[in-house]
């Protein structure tokens, strides 16, 4: 019922995103958006040097300070689109990236320019729905943070010289580095979710796949799960109407909603362009090449991550949440 | 395209799938079904003594021997329901279950018989989804197999006492094994996956998180892919037709497939069902309970995954092959 | 968010529907359907003589007597099924029949017997899903019926024998007859409908042509509204909480339910079996061929449809119901 | 698979439409939407005064002027919106119009001016789909005219001053006038539709119903169908790749489409915003209230029906064509 379309290019006319189904009478205003949008461009070494100023315009669904129930239409004028960067990459596809994939997919048709539609550019939007998902959500919180960068772990309290120094050193050795980033989503009720396919780790799996770079997640204990027994992976049952003592489900029991937080961590790949030269092969020839990659790069996707996956999974939970009735058709004025 | 629904509860009248879009001219008869149910209760220690006949009914969609096009419905009567095992779990929700999510979602109206809906019975009608999807397919070949039980890894050739030992221990101590089962389809065109938000990987983990007891899923390298750097984890491109050098991606570049294998594992979480005694708490009373499950269960969930994984993974490539104009509307006879 | 898959073919295995999202806690048993499926054979001159035993079986989704909330499959056996009739049919297509469309769309592999999936008798999985609809809507009120048959029209207070004469008339000749069906749903809350595309016009319009037969709809005034002027047509408004003071509109306002009755007519086509003989082609030969229908038919669809247009009716309703939160996920005790 | 969003408000800052999986490689340029944008506003009397330039941005999915097979943005400023018009029908609402419904619906938080979303204006996102499409589906032919006004049948070939003359006065009088459209669609494949509620029907009436004002759909014969025996109704089969000798089905046998022209008329109500005096209430008090209706309105919507319509039918037969696998997904360049 909260449906999200995430629309443009890196380096086309703008980006954005349309929301059908947004409940009516949210206030909203640009400056909703300055925070979150901000958070996608942290002030760490490495992170791209392009910086769009990003404001968003609010083409349709918004009246008076408010959402009107129809529509929500935003977008993003790409300002400092630079084609020019890129033409190479048009016969030279980057490794790791959609460029080849997308070549055959589409006949050629793509654009190739920063990687066209599959570029991190997009990302602009799905945060700009996640400001309105997370407006419309509270008081249920969602928070994301970085937990492991290049195989290091960072505590939250983890001393930000310890991150700088682990982005600055790959910069600097022309490669890039992968990480994986927790979201976790504290206050929602019991029984979300819908039988059969429609589980609440469905939903949201499907919506973070779509971030570029996420290439697993996972609930709860997750992977190191598999390796417990029964009788220590059972969350033991306290309430009739509380979360269970322990949290090894992350939340979720037979796909639905168990009351305690929701609790999930994404991998995030290092970034695929990088400085140092790599394998490719040239399109008109079919002969070996090496690439560099030129452009404005991330150093590491994983630190602009933790903002577009409060977006994702507050999209998931604007969804749920309306299909289970938990959230009004008519919001509340907060 | 390719749309299964599933339907049924433990212990109601019976189970299913309904298949809408299932292209026509498939060969397809109950002998076609009978190898991937016999999958689903492989002969191990500790696996369900629920035995059910599983004799698919094609209820609608085939004629002649072959699909009509028309909605395809495979029904299996629950033949061995026993109802009486369950009476006590109304009120002693059981730990790691969705019985108590479910109660209160559906206010108390669900099916508390074997977890109802929310039960592992209900896979047979997605292994028969998958059965079909499969021959659809073919000759793209999808396999999964168990890569690890409780911690300890598996190889292909592993020697077959090394996991009925493992489950067996379990089985004895009263506890249960959690799992992880990789599957991998090879033989794919390049491009599947639609954009923004039906990545091949959001496709895939939508349909793979509704299986019951799975907790996590990564794609290729996965977690241990974000400890990689760019000039490690990046997949050499050598061809424009075939797939790239190595595959850390998994198959799959910003969501769409590459022609490489696509490689997916998941952790499943040691069954809930244990013998050995929980807490919970007396809904009745509010009271603390212990809870000893009978009833006929599983040791280990994982070891009758993978035919299942296997059907979930054919689903989501049915629907994207046909969208992609990959598989055609009217079945090549096979 | 109530989501049918009908499916099944005249002379197949089994008939019926597939309800996703309905609602937990709805008392449901096998008698709540009886009259609603008498309905759909009408003690009527020139009725099919087919007449199945039409008895629901509750395959899923019902436990202790009530909806869990958990998908509802209601299927019924064909007892009856005669393909022996239709033989011949393969070769000869029948005039206005989707004999020869489906025929080329599905590569002969569709079911020829008695129409197969492109049958009245799939209207049986439709008429049930309607009585679940209707019941959740209570007190709601949908009523269909005849209004015009073979160009006569019929008043509410009719007298029977006039049907009966019309219809045996044409039966006598072997010839059949059309008619139109009114339906007429009151008691419907403001506003129901969504944009920009799911008007309530056209999510009844879109069930309601899936009603073999249908070849119009009109609400409201429809095509005589066509003719006359905004201040003949334009309803007062008289009230704020309350229905304008005509209704023309048919009870909706730009796509939107408006307080007034919500009422349509739809025009059905004369049967297009009849035992005069018809102009085909023998698609063995490509060569011009007469054909007489035997079989059992219907003289007139018509005089069947009422109870079919307004489970259609009550389907889309449950829908928009539940989207604008004015159903409960969880059903009230009737 | 062909999937359109429409946005925007009459004096919000712009409208626009959003397709999801329109095929790459379609030639596209702001001058294709010219003679279709230009068929909306009639030169006709009574037409509206207010002239939007109407010229389209493609904000995204357009490259090197051809479709790039990612999400396809087409926005439109409004450039002349005047909100002052409209501010005392907040209080005073529009017989006729979804004013009240509107504002029940939504809490009060809808865009009152113009209608906001429930306004004509939003029809030149749809009219923009519609060039998309209908490039994509060429050959196939779409074409609609108007064929009666006010009751008044206008032949393919009538005197241009009969329509102006019927205009005329109807506009001198302070009133508005209805009409019939006829739309009909050549080169069609055998087989589009889908089983069991996406009949050809069922599509087209779906997104034609959300044109504003239109109250009523026939296939072929439609209500004067209902009238016609069998034996004169049913369309002679007299080959088996072709068309039947007549068309009284309008081209649709069981919802699929059987080769013949796909015809079909509709309904456009009297515009209901008129100069001569209405009753309705003022909501600040409830009591009675007149409302002579200012702003700028046409005078007869179904003048400008026609490219609409066109484009609603359009959009359906390209995700029908989509699904049936008759148009690429990849362009071929025209």
């Amino acid at each position: 019922l909260f449906r999200v379309a995430i629309w443009g290019e890196s380096h086309g006319e703008a980006v954005g995103a349309t929301i059908d189904g947004c409940p009516a009478g949210l206030p909203l205003a640009v400056e909703d958006f300055v925070a979150d949008l901000a958070r996608r461009w942290p002030d760490l070494p490495g992170v791209s040097p392009r910086r769009e100023p990003d404001r968003p315009r609010l083409l349709s669904g918004v009246c008076a300070g408010c959402t009107t129930g129809a529509p929500l239409t935003i977008a993003f004028e790409n300002a400092t689109a630079r084609p020019v960067d890129y033409e190479q990459l048009q016969n030279l596809p980057r490794p790791g990236h959609a460029d080849l994939p997308a070549r055959r997919k589409f006949g050629g048709w793509n654009d190739p320019r920063g990687g066209g539609h599959f570029s991190g550019r997009l990302t602009v939007g799905l945060t700009a729905a996640g400001v309105v998902a997370k407006k419309l959500l509270a008081p249920i919180a969602i928070h994301a943070r970085v937990v492991e960068i290049g195989g290091t772990a960072l505590a939250a309290d983890a001393d930000p010289s310890t991150l700088s120094s682990l982005l600055s050193e790959a910069a600097q050795a022309g490669d890039s580095l992968g990480g994986v980033v927790e979201c976790r989503a504290g206050g929602l009720p019991v029984g979300l979710g819908e039988p059969f396919f429609d589980s609440v780790e469905s939903i949201v799996s499907h919506l973070v796949f779509a971030i570029p770079g996420v290439k697993a997640i996972e609930f709860g204990a997750g992977f190191s799960g598999a390796r417990l027994r029964g009788s220590q992976f059972n969350d033991p049952i306290v309430a009739a109407d509380g979360p269970p003592a322990t949290n090894h489900a992350g939340g979720v029991n037979g796909g639905l909603t168990n009351g305690a937080d929701l609790v999930f961590r994404v991998a995030v790949r290092p970034t695929a362009s990088i400085a140092l030269p790599q394998q490719t092969i040239d399109l008109r020839t079919g002969a070996p090449a090496e690439l560099r990659t030129t452009g404005r790069h991330d150093g590491c996707i994983a630190v602009r991550v933790p903002v577009i996956l409060e977006a994702a999974c507050a999209t998931a939970l604007a969804d749920l949440m309306l299909i289970e009735q938990r959230l009004p058709r008519i919001a509340e004025r907060r």
